[in-house]
């Protein structure tokens, strides 16, 4: 019987582990199952293992485990790499490919199908969505950023408390968050706000640049007003007229970091409050003590899908969570044709959540608090926030 | 009837609010109670406020939330600035001063009385202990150190599995924990660990210099036997032969910072490999999804205990954690003088848990993880660290 290949590409995420669990405790078939191991590297270079042994103990060992038990990681896919992909299935005979990632994954799926295709090989090929920027196009949101949010939320809303106790020692913190070019982990942070005068008092998302002028009058009057200035910055963010900063670049990458460290130098020179940075790192996207139970079960429904998907010969198609309309949550998954995903772009916030914190808020609330009733009670009052170069 | 005072000094951490709280429903007389705001800048500067109104009911917001319902912050204190603290506190006749802090504020604390007893100025002094870094003399441990400990041992853990899923793009991370002379917090990222392979595989602590050669040798072995490295650093670790790395000075106070740049750029510029810094930041002694449940317990119990005592009359004393014997965790409150704590100094790792970490993992298993039947149940095996310039 020919065989069926899963694998896990780009950053992983805090439930990431979940999806590949619930696909193989779906799939209903006794076709052989392998594993492509490190991601599309793996693919490309003919490492793909039977999902057996040692494998299957340490992929159920993961369940409630950051990082990626397949491995994953990031490998530039061009053409040559892509053919070589089909091939290595073939010579396996694996008809099935499965992989789990981001807009990266899914644009690089549906050229491997295109390829397959062309080379007359037969090949399903099916995505499973993660995510923690929520930039994944064609989906309401993905496993991985519910859990990244709610870090986000508590991070900021505990640092905030933090620095309001030492603010005779020091005046202001900025936040760094991830998000390349999409700001919605970022403006999570203020999720939890209740109060006018906790932070945090100014975010910053790849949306909108930062006017410097208006930045350094901004933190100025939050520390007048409430004594301290929590300040959150997605890392994707820019200054005006300017591009943005990277930390390293590796295998063609750009490593975004830093924004934060030129903010702080901006504080300390014009307005000589003491400031420090937090980067909020790697923690953002695997703290297993931030995974929120709503996420936790989507990550594992959307792998059961994905294996309904395969049973019933769908090819060509990621999964996606589709949001029902009204107060209550409701969600259902379906089918989207990968080249919608790989050509709609990375999804940004929009217009009316950018303006409206609260509508995001509503947004966000079934997937970061299902497990936590006391926020669901409170309402969600943030539109004192101040977006740098709009308001 | 003469008043009581009470205020928090020195940086906050998660639980520090809940001492608060538990002194405030344990006072049995009708004595007014008054709050020093924002520690002892509060106390010399006449900053001493009724504690009603609205600041009784912030008080009693704070209990889940870090930082410090009253303030607290860094004020060096001299000479002048006590005296001014013990007229200040006469001239409001309050008679009993308590202060919820670490090493710095009981030494003040001491200071405070013995000007007291000069001035013939009747002051009946007792100190709440909160650390985060473990260093406080005289006790087995104080509140706020076990929910870092818990927050250090998750993050590292996670961080490391993250790290193992991206090896084909990074090779090194080293998280940075605090700890200005005691490494208590940065030997407790191993707690979890479980496996050889798991990280951390360096841990790297102010008790032991660094040794630059044999640094660059074990990341370049866990690289090659596993994969990656994760690397941990307490912020007061110094290079041999070279001092504490600090990022900025404040009012007189060095705030460390940065060696785990120092250790990143070796990586780059010796091995090559991608290496990122995480500082685990502000995070680590605030996060509220990290208190141990014991940690919680504590912090309030150990501020009913301070009602008792002052009730009893003690002075002159801090109320400390005795732990019993044997496996089963035991504990009670007892009243240490006030001189003994201010003169023993910074607690340091002793030796027998620096060489065989399990000795160290027993004694912190009680106070993280009695929320976590998981761990418990799994014994703790890390004899595979290798210490900076020991093993």
């Amino acid at each position: 019987m020919s065989g069926i290949a899963i694998g896990q590409a780009g950053g992983p995420t805090a439930v990431i582990n979940l999806s590949v669990i619930g696909f193989l405790e779906n799939l209903s078939s006794n076709r052989p199952v392998y594993s492509v191991m490190n991601g599309y590297e793996g693919l490309a270079h003919d490492y793909i293992v039977p999902l057996q042994g040692e494998l299957i103990k340490r992929v159920h060992r993961s369940r409630d485990l950051p990082g990626a038990c397949l491995g994953a990681g990031r490998f530039p896919m061009d053409e040559e790499k892509i053919e070589m992909s089909v091939r290595n299935l073939a010579k396996k005979n694996i008809t099935t490919l499965v992989f789990i990632g981001g807009n990266g994954t899914m644009a690089a799926l549906y050229h491997i199908s295109e390829m397959a295709r062309k080379l007359n090989i037969p090949l399903q090929v099916l995505g499973i969505p993660k995510t923690v920027d929520n930039d994944l196009a064609e989906t309401d949101h993905a496993p991985g950023f519910a859990s990244s949010a709610k870090y986000v939320a508590y991070a900021t809303r505990d640092i905030s408390y933090d620095l309001a106790a030492m603010s005779n020692f020091e005046q202001v913190r900025v936040i760094e968050t991830m998000g390349r070019n999409a700001g919605w982990l970022a403006l999570a942070a203020g999720y939890l706000k209740r109060q006018e005068q906790e932070g945090p008092h100014l975010i910053y998302v790849p949306e909108v640049s930062i006017k410097k002028d208006r930045f350094l009058e901004d933190v100025g009057n939050a520390v007048k007003e409430y004594g301290t200035a929590t300040v959150v910055v997605s890392e994707g963010t820019v200054f005006e007229g300017q591009g943005q900063v990277q930390q390293a670049e590796v295998k063609g990458r750009s490593v975004l970091g830093g924004v934060s460290f030129q903010l702080k130098e901006m504080v300390n020179e014009s307005l000589g409050y003491f400031t420090r940075v937090e980067m909020l790192g790697m923690n953002q996207r695997s703290s297993s003590l931030a995974v929120s139970a709503q996420d936790r079960q989507e990550a594992y429904e959307i792998g059961q899908m994905a294996a309904d998907f395969i049973n019933e010969g769908k090819t060509n198609v990621m999964v996606s969570i589709k949001r029902g309309p009204g107060n209550i949550y409701q969600y259902e998954y379906s089918a989207v044709p990968l080249h919608k995903v790989a050509h709609t772009g990375e999804r940004l916030l929009p217009y009316e959540y950018l303006y409206e914190t609260n509508n995001y808020y509503e947004w966000l609330s079934p997937l970061i608090s299902t497990d936590y009733s006391q926020v669901n009670s409170i309402d969600v009052k943030n539109d004192f926030f101040s977006f740098g170069g709009i308001l």
